[in-house]
C-alpha cells in the first residue's frame, strides 16, 4: 500500500466538483459532487441522534434499498434538520434534479447537507448549484481538491488523502475526504466523510469493512462532545479496478481493510487536530486496560475531558484533570497502579505513577504541551486492551466560533 | 418554613470560622471548620468518581463507622488527590489535630479539601490554620459567612443559605454553604457542600433524605462534565432542636425534606449560575417526558451540550442544538412531537414544534437569552414525566479560569 495524490477522484471512475452556489456563504466553494461512471455498491453509518436530519435518513433508505448508487451532492450552510416534510421533500427534489442532469435515477444518488439546524434550504440556489455541478464535474486531483474544499464548514483547511493497493495482481484505489469540525463526537462523529474506490468488493463485505473500521478511527474522535443531526460517512465502490470481487474475509479483504483503516485515521486524525479553535491534536493512547473496550472508554473520557482540553492549550501539565477524567469514565481501575506520560515527537516525560506525581521538570512538560501534537499516555497495568482516540484542545476560539456561529 | 438569616450557622449550636491559612494563595481566606458543641449524627454523598481523593476516603468511613460527628475542616487550594499513603496520612493527622483542639475523637472529624489534584498538602501551614480555626470560631452570620468565603475557589461569591420550618411544635433549622464551580458535573456535582441542622433525626432517615433529595438538587447541576476526585455533600445533625426524633417517613420527616429540597435546589442553582467564566444561569426544564428518568436525561443532555452553552453565551437562539442535544441523550423520541420555548422571568417564545422552526422574533429570543436566567423549556409530548436540570453558559473566561488555573 502507497499514499498516492488525487483524494476522492484518485480511484479509476470517479469524478468531483465543487462549486459557489451561494446557499448561504458568497464568494466560496459551498457544494460539492461526487460522481462515479459506473454503478457502485454503496455503505454507510450515520448518526446515531434521534434527531436526524433528511439527507441522513434519505441516504439511509439509499444504502439499504437501490440496487446501486453513483453519486453524492453535498451542501453546506444549512443542514436540513429539524425542517420536517418541506425538507424532506427538498431532499427528495435534489436527488431527482441530480439523477435528471447526470442520467442516473434519483435513488442513486446520495444527499448530505451540514450546517445551521432548524432552517429550510434555499431551493432554488440549491438546485442551480446542483446544475453547475453537474457541468463541472472532473477528473483528477483539482477537481478532488475543489469537492475537498467546499464541503469545508468552520475547517480550516481541506481533508483528503489516497492510497493505492494491490488486489489479486491489480491496482486497486482508495480516496477519501471528509469535514469537521465542531459538533463533533463518538458514535459516528465525523460531520462528512466520503470515501470513493475501484475496488470490487460486494456491499455485505463493504458494510462490514466500514462498520468494523469506524469504531477504532472515526468514533474515537471527539471535538466537543456534540453529537449531530447529520453525521454521515458514505464509501462507494465501482469495482473498475477488475480484481476478484471480494466475497469473505480472506487476504484480499484483509489488504483493503488495511488500506481502510489507513485512509480512515489520517481523515480522524485530521478532522480531530483541526477542530473548532483548536491549536493542538490531542492523541489519548490507553495500554494495559482490563479490556480493548474498556480502553476505548478510558481514552475517550480523556478526549472528552473540558478540563484537560483546556489544561493543553495553557500549556500547563495538570495530569490531575487526566487521572479524573480516567476515573469518572466508569472504568474501575486502581489509581494507585496508574502511570501517565506526556509525550511529544521523540520525546517522553512520566508524570503520575505510584499513586503520586512524579519529579518532571515543568518546563520539560510545558514544552511538549506546546507541541502541535500532543500524547497523552496512561498505562493502566491491568491487562492487555489498547486504544487512541484523538481530539484537540479547547481555546477561545471554540467559544468564538460558536457563539454566534449562525450570523 | 421560612428563609432565615445565618447559613451554616443558622441551627442551634453550630459554630463556624474561615481564616487565612496561606495554603496557596495571600490575603484571602482558604481554611473553614464547621463545629457543633453538640454531637452529630451525619450522612454524606461523595464523587462517583474511581479515582478519590484522601479526604473522600476518610469521610466515607467516618460517615459510615464513627459513632457521632462534631466538626469539618475544609481547605482550598490544594485537593489532596492522587497524593498516595502520603496524601491519606496527612489527612489522617489534620483529624487528629482538629480533634485535640476541639476536645473530640479524631473519628469525629471530617476532613474536605479542594483545588489542584496531584499535590501534597504544605502540612505545617494546614495545622497552623487548624489552629486558628478552633480559635476563631463563633456562633452568628458573620463566621458561617466568613466560613462560606473560605471554601470559595474560583466561585466568584459565596453561596449559603438558611430556613427555618416547624416540626412537632418546634422550631428547626436547616443551614448550608457550598461552594462550586469548575469539575462541575452529575452524580455528586457540587465541589463541596455543607448543610447543618439542629433536627433529632435517626442516621437512616438523614440519609435516606439526603440521598433521594440530591437526584433532583445537586445531581441536576452541570457546569463542565468533569466529575470532580473530591466532590462532597455532607449533612450533620445534632439534634438541639428538641423535636421528637425523626425516625420514620411520617409527617415530621416530609417537612424536613421539603427544607431539604428548598435549600439544595437553591445552592445548586447558585452554584450552577456562578459556573466557571458563566454569564447566565441557564435551567433546562423538561416536561412531558415518558418518565422521570428519562426527563432527567434530558434535561441533563441539555444542560451539557458546549454547543448550546456557547450559543446562550452568544445570545443566539440556536434551538437547533438544544435539539440536538435531546437528540443525542439515549431517550428515543419522535422529533416532530416535540415542543421548544426559550424562557426567562414572565416572557416565554416558542422556537420549535411540528418538526421544524416556529416563526418567531430573533430579537426577542435575543433579548430573553441575555437575562441572568434563562429557561429552555422542551415539551416532549410522550407521558408526564418532568425534570429540572441547571447549568451555565460557555464562556471565554471558562478557557482562560482552566487554561492555566495551577498558576
Amino acid at each position: 500500500m502507497r499514499q498516492i495524490e488525487g483524494g476522492i477522484n484518485a480511484a479509476k471512475g470517479f469524478q468531483a466538483a465543487g462549486v459557489e452556489a451561494g446557499v448561504k456563504y458568497h464568494n466560496r466553494r459551498d457544494m460539492a459532487l461526487v460522481y462515479s461512471t459506473a454503478p457502485c455498491v454503496a455503505a454507510g453509518t450515520f448518526t446515531t441522534n434521534v434527531v436526524k436530519a433528511a439527507p441522513v435518513m434519505w441516504d439511509m433508505e439509499v444504502v439499504d434499498k437501490s440496487s446501486f448508487v453513483q453519486a453524492a451532492v453535498v451542501n453546506t450552510g444549512m443542514a436540513n434538520s429539524a425542517t420536517g416534510r418541506q425538507g424532506m421533500d427538498c431532499c427528495r427534489r435534489e436527488a431527482e434534479c441530480a439523477g435528471r442532469l447526470l442520467g442516473i435515477p434519483a435513488d442513486a444518488v446520495l444527499i448530505a447537507s451540514t450546517g445551521v439546524i432548524g432552517v429550510q434550504l434555499p431551493e432554488d440556489r440549491i438546485m442551480k448549484g446542483i446544475e453547475k455541478l453537474a457541468e463541472a464535474k472532473s477528473e483528477g486531483r483539482d477537481a478532488a481538491r475543489d469537492a475537498a474544499m467546499a464541503i469545508m464548514t468552520t475547517d480550516t483547511h481541506p481533508k483528503e488523502i489516497a492510497v493505492e493497493m494491490t488486489i489479486g495482481g491489480k491496482t486497486v484505489t482508495l480516496g477519501g475526504m471528509c469535514k469537521g469540525s465542531g459538533m463533533i463526537h463518538p458514535n459516528m462523529c465525523t460531520m462528512l466523510g466520503f470515501l470513493a474506490t475501484d475496488a470490487r468488493i460486494s456491499k455485505e463485505m463493504l458494510q462490514k469493512a466500514l462498520r468494523e473500521d469506524i469504531v477504532d478511527t472515526f468514533n474515537m474522535v471527539s471535538v466537543d462532545g456534540d453529537t449531530s443531526t447529520n453525521d454521515t460517512l458514505i464509501i462507494m465502490a465501482n469495482g473498475l479496478a477488475g480484481n476478484e470481487e471480494i466475497r469473505d474475509e480472506g487476504e484480499d479483504y484483509a489488504v483493503f481493510c488495511e488500506a481502510l483503516r489507513f485512509v480512515n485515521t489520517y481523515l480522524a486524525r485530521q478532522m480531530a487536530g483541526d477542530g473548532e479553535g483548536a491549536t493542538a491534536l490531542v492523541e489519548a493512547r490507553v495500554v494495559g486496560a482490563g479490556s480493548k473496550e474498556e480502553a476505548r472508554i478510558l481514552a475517550k473520557s480523556v478526549i472528552c475531558s473540558s478540563l484537560t482540553k483546556a489544561a493543553v492549550f495553557g500549556h500547563d501539565a495538570n495530569f490531575g484533570r487526566i487521572l479524573c477524567a480516567l476515573g469518572y469514565s466508569g472504568v474501575k481501575f486502581d489509581p494507585e497502579k496508574v502511570d501517565l506520560y506526556f509525550q511529544a515527537g521523540q520525546e517522553r516525560i512520566h508524570i503520575f505513577g505510584d499513586g503520586s506525581a512524579r519529579e518532571y521538570s515543568e518546563e520539560d512538560a510545558a514544552r511538549i504541551l506546546s507541541q502541535p501534537e500532543v500524547v497523552i499516555l496512561a498505562d493502566m497495568h491491568m491487562g492487555t486492551g489498547e486504544a487512541v482516540a484523538w481530539g484537540c484542545d479547547l481555546s477561545y476560539d471554540y467559544v468564538k466560533i460558536n457563539a454566534d456561529y449562525r450570523s
